[in-house]
């Protein structure tokens, strides 16, 4: 095609390319949340169904995009963690944020009247994310990571389930129930949902306390013929044209699974290979 | 509230600043648009459907983001200029970007139907769009951005008009619409569409040719106390609160007007003080 | 040449550009020269030899590279301006920052001697400096960083007058001169120096008082065939490669001036075209 | 201070941050020392003082500038290895590169009469350097980094030692040398060397064959009261100031070691511990 003399303005974009070899999250995080769940009057301190959704629209993300290996989601945000050797848009930081937060709205859309058949959506407040992309050098820091977010969620949850239940069911106002809860730690906490309102904290939905950790299981998914060993290799060698469709094609069959677990201590990272390969 | 051990990693979230006092562009393509657009049997060369869709989702984004002073859409994509003393977001490339491809997104599903009622949306193929954030430090290169855009649009369409001509009203393949385009200019296309097919390509619709321009006019827009001039005021010199309130709603409420028209030429320019102020 | 399996490893390199059609001032600021001034016993306030010697540099700096168009320098620090449409190194941040500071410490090393012939340096102590490069889209910008230096330069050497005046000439300590000066405003200072030691601030050595600027004079420089007027080109046009080796040339020629004089009013502004063309 | 009205262009600045917890590599080239070399008549196919200067300035650098763990030296470049947990300057990447070119150049110049006594410097040709700055997120990589600059090494060595034998001793101008050694491999030129000159290129001085390597040899520098195992903390704990201090204290003790040998085998990378802790 013919080509304008304006055409010299691309010389200004400049791609942010991410390190090579380092994992990378990319977290979506609910714009405006606050006033959207007023809006749709989700239930208080937790609503089954917006978190199905999170859930749902995460599943679908993993499923279109196989280079995902895993996603941690709590509340209003959902992390998505790229393997090392990840090249998905040559590591262009722009692509792979704005992609990430377009595709995953159109499936938090798109499924919507699923979970909420009685609260169509409207035109006044769509739901929207924002989405940020982190590189961890680690194993270690991925796992730090992702425990920091699983702590962040029980620390919320532990609260928001305590401040309601002061509200809902012990009648206090909104300001009654922030001022009876400061300066109170954990168990405080844990005492005063059972010693008032008879609620065990621990048998609360594993969904509330510990959040929702999506994993690509690669074990289920091994062909006949095993991968050969690749701890030895060069971290960026290139891969045949025909080991890196095989691969691709193994991601893609591979199950997602959800869990709603612990996944701070040893138990869930020894087993860590099937999934972060 | 609580902070875990894990916290730290937080160090590593780097924020990509763009440059105070650039125009900024953030420019959305479609994702996949060419199978996409099979998908819902868009028509060739050119959907008024599409186009309107695309239209009015920009146009939204614009109602929420009084930030945008203006946009530029054509085929599946669409760029919006931020003033140059823009501080959305604290001018964070990868919010700018997520933010706009997510809400953009949120904008073109939710009016979907409206454009497409024969033609629901299935979950196997939904719109999503990457975007980017370029920087133009004067007006002479957001002019040519713009310039590139449009004078890129004519020659697509000028191309498709004539290819699909060939196809739909000469019955040739693609194969050979392609072989009887090549090495034509512009003067050899408009004489084929006009000799062989009565096509005046000028009489085309505008919004074909030439795109689709979004204009905040603040013009229209003017209180009854102007803003004083602002020529000789340092480039990020802070307003007072209350001027820049004032500011904001002005912008919330100037009216945003559709052009289809030249943008090259002078004429587009001379009057551009009223939407880049 | 034969490359070895290791080259892989480049690929980890990344350049970080500078936006086109920017200016770029480069800043050098001297390592350690607290420590540094006294080991080498300068003057107080003011170490007029130390000051010929960063002149010196600089301007050695400018003469070997050309893309330089003025620099300004007080105290330890020297800001090196290059041209909006310079591509030197490509524009490439760390090579345009490193060639800098190593190039202007091998002057100021060299011609040390020159300076100080009767203060050798020792090789415990040699004279370093780091830099930055800053972007500036306007010349407003531009103007206003300059402003901000000579600012800096007269509320500091104001200061200092004072400062050691009053241990030097009025017997004070160190911190007695401190306690002197604190919340002082400039016509405090002009007063005491006056009234207690006959001073007249004004009278002072302008290069103490207003810094040293180099501007590559180009008016001087202009060859018999003047250069078109350039206003209403593309910011980036490429020129053609023999009107770039003019231009090379002729600001080779250029003489380099150098000036102690106000440059934050109009009066050194409406000059400037003749060095920043 | 007071502060000027202008102080606003600071928001400008914008650092680019390294990555935490990965190793940083700076690299020092010679600017221009093909010309540099021929000027002050460096001897071909190594200059053994040449050498013996880089290597010094190497090592005063690495005295001065205690976070530097390693460096590996060749022809006229220097790689200096920073540990992974490094703080240096807040890992600002234009404080870095600049800071290590001006004082290796201050370095490099100040001992210069040293190495070549009846080469003085002059002011046309002053030696300088420019540096940039690579991320290695794995030991890995940084291991295949030191391969990949000792592999050159060689390569260029023995290309050089062929070429120059040729030329000094077959009495082949450049050209003809360079024709004859077109096509040839390693054997052919070790072939050749050991044929024609008698020559065994094996024999030839480590220095010209492996490169330098320098390492800070904690292993000596070891306390009384060794070091906790740090295996299992967290990448970026704080350790307390004291921690900090000391281990300062032992680096700046700690021995700076020079070797000329293989770096690519395991042998080296076996003992690494004690220099890259």
């Amino acid at each position: 095609m013919a080509k304008s003399r304006f055409e010299y303005v691309r010389t200004y974009e400049q791609d942010q390319i991410l390190l090579p070899n380092t994992y990378i999250v990319i977290r979506l995080d609910g714009r405006g949340f606050h006033k959207f769940s007023a809006h749709y009057k989700f239930t208080k301190p937790n609503d089954i169904r917006a978190l199905g959704l999170m859930n749902k629209a995460a599943f679908c993300l993993m499923k279109q995009i196989s280079d995902i290996c895993g996603a941690y989601g709590q509340s209003d945000e959902y992390s998505f963690v790229l393997q090392r050797r990840c090249r998905l848009f040559d590591r262009r930081e722009a692509k792979l944020v704005s992609t990430f937060a377009s595709t995953f709205t159109a499936y938090y859309q798109f499924y919507w009247n699923e979970f909420f058949p009685d609260q169509p959506l409207d035109a006044t407040l769509l739901p929207s994310f924002d989405a940020r992309a982190v590189q961890y050098p680690s194993l270690t820091e991925l796992r730090h990571y992702l425990s920091w977010r699983q702590a962040d969620c029980h620390i919320n949850n532990l609260y928001n389930t305590s401040f309601w239940a002061l509200i809902l069911k012990g009648g206090e106002t909104e300001k009654e129930a922030e001022h009876s809860l400061m300066g109170t730690n954990s168990s405080d906490k844990n005492e005063l949902l059972f010693s008032r309102f008879g609620i065990n904290y621990n048998n609360e939905d594993p969904v509330f306390r510990k959040g929702t950790m999506l994993i690509r299981d690669m074990a289920k998914a091994s062909s006949a013929t095993p991968e050969p060993d690749l701890k030895d290799e060069m971290p960026l060698q290139e891969k045949s044209k025909r080991q890196a469709e095989r691969e691709e094609k193994r991601r893609r069959k591979a199950e997602i699974v959800e869990l709603h677990e612990d996944i701070i201590g040893d138990g869930f990272w020894n087993e860590s290979s099937k999934w972060l390969s």
